[in-house]
């Protein structure tokens, strides 16, 4: 007889589980202790850390600190217990809607507990099989996976490429007209998490009024690090009231759980009684709702933060590009260094970087991207040092020359997995 | 142009959405205030409450709240960052991952972030197009949207019918005979949260041999709850080493967030490397996991505490049915009570309970459950107190009364909203 399991185990653990004999604990799972900053311990090594969303370097921020711990030992982790909609609800969750709302200058916002989650069931509740979804062909996970629920039609246009968007606006439009019914909604990025450009939101908003469609904007990685108050992507291009539905998570920024949609009121009413991610799970416990009331307050109050961001974010960059280093398109802070090499050269490179120059950062390979190709990601905060950035671009270099000498390429792996 | 916004605007909110105008801060988002517990204000009014899942009464038990609050001063809101596979791994997530799977006496764990986004992407998982899945009438909302995300077929079952499933089963066996590939999965539940009943899994198991599938248990209700050691409903049944996978989320016995699914050891490790509501969202935050294993320790090494759960859930559904209500085929804690009347009745009657009567439960009506039918869900927990109980059983005796004379039909519903 046939077993579901079966595949599971032949598969041998998927795209990256493939690996994980040799590599879990290492290249994947690893452990970052100690406090979050530019630097902590990885296998009891100090590292410079490049591989956190830390942006505005709110994790550790004493204020922080003091008002994660006094809410916690205020309210407890338990309360609210319940939905939103049953018994969940608290003046707090609602603040905290109302000051995102505000800062994004829509009407209203509304929480939810998880950004893949919110962004996941945010599609689902928005479009019914007659709407006609129009996305970009780098949008995160999340994005796929709303799309995934979506029963009617979507069309993907080629990244950031406004001609193709055009292409399957025109497309979109005649399904609608054909049905006579639905909409159009697009979908795009403020900033794209791997390559660091910028969705053209310029570009895209100046297509609305040919077009008729809304904007669903995830702004994950600009939220907080992009525009004149941190408002994000939209600010920055200075086009946010065109976007009709504004998304980002607290995952980056905010260094916290949870997210939050921000727009019109009817529309953000409609979506709080029925986006299923919210009204079939507990609200966000209250000391983390403190907690990001007190976030957000410190990313509109201290542009302080965001200026070291940029400024770290620079000189990493500018650093990168001088010593020959292709990073190339990123238009926001995160910062990509792109290779050639395998899989085992990438491995090898990154051991390299870890243990004798204790630098920690991502890597991408196949099948993540092409065979071939080296992604590096790099996370800049507010938080880094110029001896960090120092560090990092002599220790890029020095593992840059070995990379194209070859001497990478003899190194086998060692196993390097943790005992479990 | 069509818009995507004239749906939601025509479709007048959705089912609940619809009574926004006068429920909002009522009916739906009612806020529940001050600690978590028998009795909490509600508009400003002590209440006995029956609507939290706090089964066990940990959300306030000082030990909980000491481990809370001292976790959070320690660790932040903030730690760790990232996913668990790139950055957001820790000791502590994984100890809670081992005494998960040990307490539930399988071979390993893993954690989810929150018990709905955990289901639908473990579903997603496990399931490729040639597997087919046989699921129960009533499964919760997090198995259908997991449902909603599987390509190939699937098979529902008559409620906790045995004959059914058993016809489900052959239909889903030809399917994967005919296709030469694939599996059977069976999913259920160990309590089934409106009813209160319990899946017959000793029933289902016994087909296990002659139909070869694998189960899927989503025990959100039983864990903690069920069972000699509180380790839920496949225990209670005495089935559990039969339950391929076992789930619970930490929202109801635990009062907490998260989730976690628990199963053979190389089932769980190709979860870890490639479920997509883990791998790209960040890692549930330490001072939670810190809870999470408190609030295990206790339920484990407190059984008096599900005693006292199961003392008062037996006394309040005695009562209940020596004063002539109907509470159904519940055999958990979960006490349902089913009556007949119309939304305006219903929503009289809530009013009258929680205004002069001082009670605040939960209700379900048209279009949850059929047009003339009321069901009131009563939530015992091991901190009510026989107090509560007794004010509670006169409170329904003496609405009833008034239900059942009619006096209910004529008050017209004042505008409850909260202005907002």
């Amino acid at each position: 007889m046939a077993d579901i399991f079966d595949r599971l185990l032949k598969n041998s653990g998927g795209p990256i589980g493939q690996h994980r004999e040799r590599a879990h604990g290492y290249f994947a799972f690893p452990k970052l202790e100690g406090e979050i900053g530019n630097r902590m311990k990885f296998r009891g090594k100090e590292m410079i850390v490049w591989s956190l969303n830390n942006y505005l370097g709110l994790a550790n921020h004493p204020e922080i600190r003091k008002v994660d711990g006094d809410a916690a030992a205020q309210f407890g982790l338990a309360l609210p217990m319940g939905a939103r909609m049953m018994s969940g609800n608290s003046v707090h969750h609602e603040q905290l809607e109302r000051e995102l709302a505000t800062f994004e200058g829509k009407e209203d916002a509304i929480l939810f507990n998880f950004g893949y989650q919110g962004m996941v069931s945010l599609i689902d509740v928005l479009c019914s099989r007659h709407d006609v979804i129009v996305y970009d062909a780098e949008s995160h996970a999340c994005i796929i996976d709303g799309l995934r629920l979506h029963v009617g039609h979507s069309y993907v246009y080629k990244h950031n490429d406004i001609e193709d968007l055009e292409k399957q606006l025109q497309r979109a439009n005649a399904i609608i007209e054909k049905q006579k019914a639905g909409g159009v909604l697009v979908i795009t990025e403020g900033v794209f998490g791997m390559a660091g450009d910028q969705g053209k939101l310029k570009e895209i908003v100046s297509l609305k009024e040919k077009y008729g469609f809304r904007i669903l904007l995830d702004d994950a990685h600009g939220f907080g690090t992009l525009g004149k108050t941190g408002a994000g992507a939209g600010e920055e291009q200075g086009v946010q009231d065109q976007i009709d539905l504004y998304f980002s998570t607290f995952a980056k920024s905010m260094a916290s759980i949870g997210a939050f949609v921000a727009g019109p009121k009817a529309i953000i009413d409609y979506i709080r009684y029925n986006i299923r991610s919210q009204i079939f799970a507990k609200s966000l416990p209250m000391p983390l709702v403190m907690g990001n009331l007190k976030r957000l307050d410190m990313l509109r109050s201290q542009p302080e933060l965001k200026d070291k961001l940029w400024s770290n974010a620079m000189k990493l960059q500018k650093g990168l590009k001088e010593k020959g280093f292709d990073i190339g398109k990123t238009d926001s802070v995160v910062t990509p260094v792109y290779m050639k090499g395998g899989v085992e050269e990438a491995t090898a490179m990154v051991m390299d970087l870890r243990e004798n120059h204790g630098i920690f950062c991502s890597i991408v390979v196949y099948p993540v991207i092409p065979k071939g190709h080296i992604i590096y990601r790099l996370i800049p905060t507010a938080v880094h040092t110029d001896a960090d950035i120092n560090a990092t671009l002599e220790a890029f270099e020095a593992t840059k020359k070995k990379l194209d000498a070859g001497e990478y390429k003899v190194a086998a792996i060692p196993d390097m997995a943790e005992s479990r």
